[in-house]
């Protein structure tokens, strides 16, 4: 019978402690994103499928939620959100001073065998910078994501990589984009096989030999020395490539500048397709497992694949479901005082909510109506009050209420009017306790 | 070629002012659902559609985004939030001291015609309160949603009516459920003759005399004594149905003690299908027209109808959309300080990253890298800073920077170190201009 009252397979019921979980990662990832001037942008759930058809990623477009409406129009449920950051920029934020930033909180859906804190809807928080070329742009989002994670408390290493390289000599060796795709999708998933047969097939041999030998690369200088080398190779790509290649450098450079732990892979190939150059991911350490919890990078023209003009563009997204798990363990909901109002039932209920007015905001506080003041001493008792307020007719009638301290025990009788006071007084004696 | 830009028909990008003006619903909704004992839930964007099929209502039935999962789910966006509740309810909350309260934010869907301000996807902010049959657990979710409205400056009156005279006539002269949330969806969209016909035809020409006869009355007492009168026809139904009428007039009777404007409507029937006795409605002024921006009602034995127990429920859900639309005109973000700080070519950008830590976290900051001074003044400018911090290579030698203050032009030059506390002080100064 219960079977009845689950949510959708691979869906979440978020409750308790847990949602004070959510709601703290939700307002801390908004509160750090604006101190760096980043804005909100909210975009629609649903999205026109063919908005993430070009540029998702097989993997993603493959496990999406696709579904016609009554129209006929074809929808999608948004497996992510920097398509529709894209579409907005390029409908109304055009004219803006550049570089624009903005962030957002969104769930997302993918249609995939639910796994250990890999959920069909999960939630996302996300930085974008629109409009900038510059390194900075791509610091400016790590950096905030940082931020937020250092003030959560979740310690974290970068992984960085850049898939300019892969792109750069699969174009040169003739491989057009999609099958870039396909090959860079391969490399994701570590078919690495897989992946040089098919650069193979593009491409031919020798663009084979220079991924193969690109992949087993894992240093930023060796990268660098075999770069000079491709010169040849890579033709009018060089420059742009090595330009690329020296972002990565800066990127890195700065980041442990700042403290953070950076491991460079030239491996890093993230699952969506729109990526241009560097990228990056997000690992912490949760028990024995390495555990992503997000990442991004460079999109770089992925404004062109919906007609409009070329634009740089950066950005992250953080995956919270990922966060919130790192963190249950050690959560703690800050602690609000809490003040219950009983009133009897020969007493106006509407008294009751006068009280509430008088209490001052630094407490939570409710109305308990009954017959039977013992009980609601035990509700009170049960959701863990610190003062319950009674008031009954005679307390009424003097314009008095009974004030308890359901710590020590101790009643007094207050007058209406000096509550909020004897409640601020009572507040701050508790707290030094 | 701009209709590429566009979102799915009838929802909507929310960016700048009005992305703010959400967010601060949002953080206020919560922020007050809290300080009155509410406890957050989130459940799924999804769910099974057989959840809404039952109870949603004929009207929001017919207008739901359905679609089946690859495994041949049925799945429905979900049009409303309360029986998400519920099911959760019956899943894992059952044992929780009562009352329990909840609130939730949550995007929701309905495939209607889009109208001024009617989107195909909406924002709702609902309060819902589990195990209680009192009339405290009403005024507790319509009270707490004021408090809200209050907060935000949206002046409001309250629609007050209830359903149960309805629904006990109509089974007393044997109208089956079904047929009695089809009149009272007749009722909801104001087709009066065409819902007396329907009462006339499953219940007879007595039932519909006394429909009728109550959908003509005005007042409270009127509907009293009408009530005494159909003492014999409603049979065992009497009592539970004078007890919901003194629950209405209580409720009336309490808002009114706390100042609020109340009007008593025998014809208010909302869309739901779930509600079984006291409804209500805000509504507000916005220019002539009147606006409805939410409401609730008594949802008692909702969990029957998945099954369950038998559960006292009740909660509201206000409209965001149309509540931000009344604000649109009104609503200033609250403007944050903000310093830019520019960071030249010949600098590394680690150094800009540096300084936003030490700038104190009252201000918004954000690092911008450039080989053109003018060029980030100018940007500075434009996005409204009220001071850009300048960090050449000449000031990065000396370990200072250059401050200047974007409202008087005017620069000094400032040791690294004693940064903050200049900015501080200087924060205090123009805060007092």
């Amino acid at each position: 019978m219960t079977s009845e009252y689950l949510p959708p397979r691979g869906m979440r019921d978020i409750i308790g402690v847990e949602a004070e979980l959510y709601e703290y990662l939700f307002s801390e990832f908004k509160r750090t994103a604006k101190s760096r001037g980043f804005s909100p942008i909210i975009t629609p759930t649903v999205e026109y499928f063919k908005l993430f058809e070009a540029k998702s990623g097989e993997e993603i477009r493959n496990s999406m939620y696709v579904f016609e409406d009554k129209a006929g129009r074809v929808l999608a449920l948004r497996p992510e959100v920097t398509a529709s950051v894209v579409r907005v920029y390029l409908r109304t934020l055009r004219a803006l001073p550049k570089p624009i930033r903005l962030y957002y909180i969104a769930q997302c859906f993918r249609y995939e065998e639910p796994q250990h804190a890999r959920y069909r809807e999960f939630w996302q928080g996300g930085l974008e910078v629109l409009g900038d070329p510059d390194v900075n742009a791509d610091l400016s989002v790590a950096i905030t994501a940082s931020e937020f994670l250092d003030n959560i408390g979740v310690k974290h290493v970068y992984i960085v990589g850049n898939v300019s390289i892969y792109r750069s000599i699969l174009r040169s060796y003739g491989v057009d984009e999609s099958s870039q795709d396909h090959i860079l999708h391969l490399i994701d998933k570590e078919r690495i096989e897989s992946a040089i047969e098919e650069v193979k097939l593009k491409g031919g041999v020798e663009a084979a030999e220079v991924v193969s030998k690109i992949l087993s690369i894992e240093s930023l200088d060796t990268i660098e020395n075999y770069l000079y080398d491709l010169k040849k190779a890579l033709g009018e790509l060089y420059e742009r490539t090595l330009q690329e290649h020296y972002r990565t450098r800066d990127f890195i450079n700065a980041l442990r500048e700042l403290g953070y732990q950076v491991v460079f892979s030239s491996r890093l190939v993230r699952g969506l397709a729109y990526y241009t150059g560097l990228i990056f991911e997000y690992k912490t350490a949760s028990g024995d497992l390495e555990v992503s919890i997000g990442g991004g990078g460079r999109y770089d023209g992925l404004s062109t694949v919906y007609n409009g003009p070329f634009e740089y563009s950066t950005g992250l997204a953080l995956g919270l479901d990922r966060i919130a798990l790192v963190l249950s363990n050690s959560f703690k909901p800050q602690r609000v005082e809490c003040i219950g109002v009983i009133v009897l039932k020969d007493v106006p209920i509407s008294v009751g909510y006068r009280i509430l007015k008088l209490i001052p905001p630094s407490f939570k506080s409710f109305v308990y109506r009954t017959r039977s003041l013992s009980k609601g001493l035990e509700y009170t008792n049960k959701v863990d009050c610190d003062f319950t307020i009674i008031v009954g007719s005679s307390e009424y009638k003097q314009n008095k209420v009974l004030v308890k301290n359901m710590r020590t025990g101790v009643q007094v009788l207050v007058d209406m009017n000096s509550l909020p006071e004897f409640l601020f007084l009572q507040s701050k004696f508790s707290n030094l306790k």
